[in-house]
């Protein structure tokens, strides 16, 4: 159940990998021993696209070659683009031309803020997942995802709205696992669709209360990790100790 | 007051201006040239990132060229990235970066569903802006936005509490055209701060009732016209098209 986030921040990779290559050739030399010590752990990867982005067009280019790493040495692997786009249809569009065409992802995670049109688009690719954030694990989460739609909360309608267009084989909410106990309540209304649950170590949530409340007959969660896993050690064995940092993870969440 | 979108759909570029070039090297002929011919009669360029995205690293390169040809020919103009970006505060940093830094743009669109510390990164950047969602122009902008956050309609809560930690210098909303009613309302509550107004044009919003409700004492609107202006004609004269419907845009929103 263990998504492993590919937030690269070239600040924290090993200086041993920097010496002798560029910022982009860096980044994904450390993606890929990453990918290879923790793919036996895990069954998903997430690249954050903004870690990508920054590095303009050599990082677009990273992140292909990141994604194709994965897809050609660890072909069970699930890939997301956690991108947390959200807009108007003929936008949505090309977003979803660029994460299921241009890149070869699987899954993209949305914002819902502009309405189930942003969204649309992205079901159009059989195989594929919308990914929609419902209710997020950072401190101002609760700005406006715990406001009153209709008199329920606006998470619970925010998934409610996307599910009436979707089926749990193209969507998925993700759901902060700094909000442990609300995924009793999300199971009543949303008892089968995947739950990409970040905010397990480095935002301080509890991955077993994750579990009692999340957890259905298929398993039902995707349990992320990003910074706990990919910087575990600065040193020559970064890579074994995100192996390591993964399996420990994966333990804590297997049931 | 007119801002022109450079959402630039490949298969919508006249035929001669593809002839002879790669897709990249298309989009970038034809933005330099609806740049060249629309910029005497606008105030602001934005950019839609999903059209550029989707052209992987070739789509970071037309990006980056399109923004440097208006810093260098056409100084005074304001270059907003459209982006819709929400992330939690250590991916925010990163994508402000992308767009404050790699990138030379003014402003980016952001999306609020996250809370505050979505945009906070966005505000250390003198001289920049954030312009985040309130009211969007899209058909299904009122399946969330009109939800009740404290007893106030979402959208004015977003924008609440967006002001509370920043200044009419580095922030603005999006407030969608086909809302025109909404504009005198949102003025009692937010009289100072520039609103970048899209759904002119092509989503059907009046530009009048727009003025009407929502100018201020510095004119307080950024006026979006995207389709109606660079798709003008598809024909050898498509930059003279653009440039006419600029003006008759231009002198629409006049006041």
């Amino acid at each position: 159940m263990l998504c492993v986030g590919l937030d690269t921040d070239y600040s924290k990779i090993p200086e041993f990998i920097k010496s002798g290559r560029s910022v982009a050739e860096a980044v994904l030399e450390f993606n890929c021993r990453i990918i290879d010590a923790t793919a036996p752990h895990c069954v998903a990867f997430k690249p954050n696209l903004a870690f990508y982005e920054y590095l303009g067009k050599e990082g677009m280019e990273v992140l292909d070659k990141t994604v194709t790493h994965i897809r050609n040495n660890h072909p069970g692997q699930f890939i997301i683009a956690d991108a947390k786009r959200g807009d108007i249809g003929n936008t949505a569009r090309m977003y979803a031309k660029s994460y299921f065409e241009t890149f070869d992802f699987d899954a993209v995670t949305l914002s819902p803020y502009m309405g189930s049109e942003t969204v649309t688009p992205f079901l159009e690719y059989p195989g594929h997942y919308a990914i929609v954030v419902a209710l997020s694990s950072n401190p101002t989460s609760s700005d406006f995802q715990n406001a009153l739609n209709g008199g329920k909360p606006l998470y619970q309608s925010v998934m409610e709205k996307m599910m009436e267009i979707s089926s749990p084989e193209n969507m998925m909410f993700v759901v902060g696992a700094t909000k442990a106990d609300k995924f009793k309540e999300i199971r009543t209304f949303c008892p089968d669709n995947f739950l990409l649950v970040p905010g397990v170590g480095a935002q301080g949530g509890s991955a077993e209360e994750v579990i009692a409340g999340g957890s259905n007959s298929k398993g039902g969660l995707l349990i992320n990790s990003s910074r706990g896993i990919i910087y575990a050690s600065d040193g020559e064995d970064f890579a074994d100790a995100a192996a390591a940092a993964a399996i420990t993870t994966a333990n804590c969440i297997a049931f």
